[in-house]
């Protein structure tokens, strides 16, 4: 147990930018998780826990989960509660935060089963989406989510605080482009969600597994040769007067249709 | 038109004031809704628009929306895009921004149809989380939604933004306790939202007509003694080993599951 007093000590700095860029996380192949149970889910799933940085108050007021993370992680530090700030993403931070190594979660991904059944999102841009939406993923069961890379950063703190831990529970795989993806697995029955009335309704459908339903960006929906790669389209009727729903609410609904 | 220089100015003091303050909204009865299409579906809705602030670029840009506007509001102010900034909610503004009267949208619930199906909300508190239930119960053409007055505000510029203008066009009513509400309504078939194994389904529920269902707190669920007027608990049935839903997630499964 060591304790850090200054903000310019090199494992705050790195933390620091863990939070903040996307790219250094890239590089560095480290990511940040932030709050007790957001923590224990890391260590509970195995992630490897690089550095786990703990306020005096919060080490004894969780003690137990203390304990198990700083004996399971490479590092600990105990830190002040403004210095816990610096590297927080949160107003009323909890006084827990781990550095974790990258997942690899893209076992699920190797051999296609029959029952399999997931989702892939196409240029998705707002990580409270797609926070939400790995969490009602992991909920309803979902055999794997795939992202094209040009979606934002699924180590970003708001996606890992936003999924509540199914980050570490959800096999999920980034690939350079949805159409490739769905080239390479000829198996897979895909639906293009989309908004279009000559579409298939979602109430419609039977949807047949292995399958894959596409969900595109907020504003722009899927790109034309998701579209095109994809065997059928699907869409959720309305009846009011909105145009469109929420990304994660239309994925919600797609999904929760899919797996009920 | 009149130009506005100076931050000191009582327009701009006041709309930084409604962007800011809850409890200044309540007091003086007024909202701010920004962007170009939220303040056209403001005008398109009737609302009444008492203050218009336009940036020179935007009034050329948005010149036909523009000219509408600044007929319609009570009065206009062209300014400065620095100026414009520090009324505006967003990081990238269009450089539309209107202060509204708050809406009176509760004549639906004076009398209550056969068809009506009503969403209620329980001390509700994300402002993200409500401007997209609004956003998709006007979707999926819910009647009305009710909310206790211990919800977030539904007049911060999140909710107004988050709804994507459905403020304006669904009707709601803010009552003490929604509690209160089911006693003096005793008409409504009403339906708690609860996380449990021994509610009913709500795959296996026919939604009875008029009917509301009650959503609660993020972290909390619904109150006991909302739980308790109700005549019906539902469950949204979960396979993974999530825990529960985003609140959003629920309301939009319920409001698709009752609606479709």
């Amino acid at each position: 147990m060591l304790f850090l007093k200054s903000k310019d000590n090199i494992n705050i700095k790195n933390a620091v930018k863990l939070k903040k860029s996307a790219k250094y996380r890239r590089e560095t192949g480290y990511f940040t998780a932030e709050g007790v149970r957001l923590c224990m889910d890391a260590l509970y799933s195995n992630a490897v826990i690089d550095t786990f940085f703990v306020t005096e108050n919060a080490l004894k007021k969780y003690s137990c989960e203390y304990n198990k993370l700083s004996e399971y992680a490479d590092k600990t530090f105990v830190v002040s509660p403004s210095l816990f700030l610096s590297i927080s993403d949160t107003d009323t931070p909890q006084g827990f935060l781990c550095i974790i190594k990258v997942l690899d979660k893209t076992s699920q991904f190797d051999t296609i089963k029959n029952s399999d059944k997931f989702l892939a999102l196409d240029n998705l841009q707002d990580p409270n989406n797609l926070g939400t939406i790995l969490r009602t993923a992991e909920a309803f069961n979902i055999s794997g989510v795939i992202l094209s890379k040009d979606c934002c950063d699924i180590y970003s703190p708001k996606v890992v605080r936003g999924s509540m831990g199914a980050i570490f529970r959800l096999p999920f795989l980034i690939c350079d482009t949805l159409s490739d993806f769905l080239t390479n697995n000829p198996r897979l029955t895909s639906y293009a969600a989309v908004v279009s009335p000559d579409a298939d309704k979602v109430t419609d459908i039977d949807f047949i597994s292995p399958c894959v339903v596409a969900v595109g960006n907020e504003g722009n929906g899927l790109k034309s040769d998701t579209i095109e790669k994809c065997s059928n389209c699907v869409t959720i009727p309305m009846k009011g007067r909105a145009e469109s729903l929420n990304a994660s609410i239309a994925a919600s609904i797609l999904i929760w249709e899919m797996m009920k």
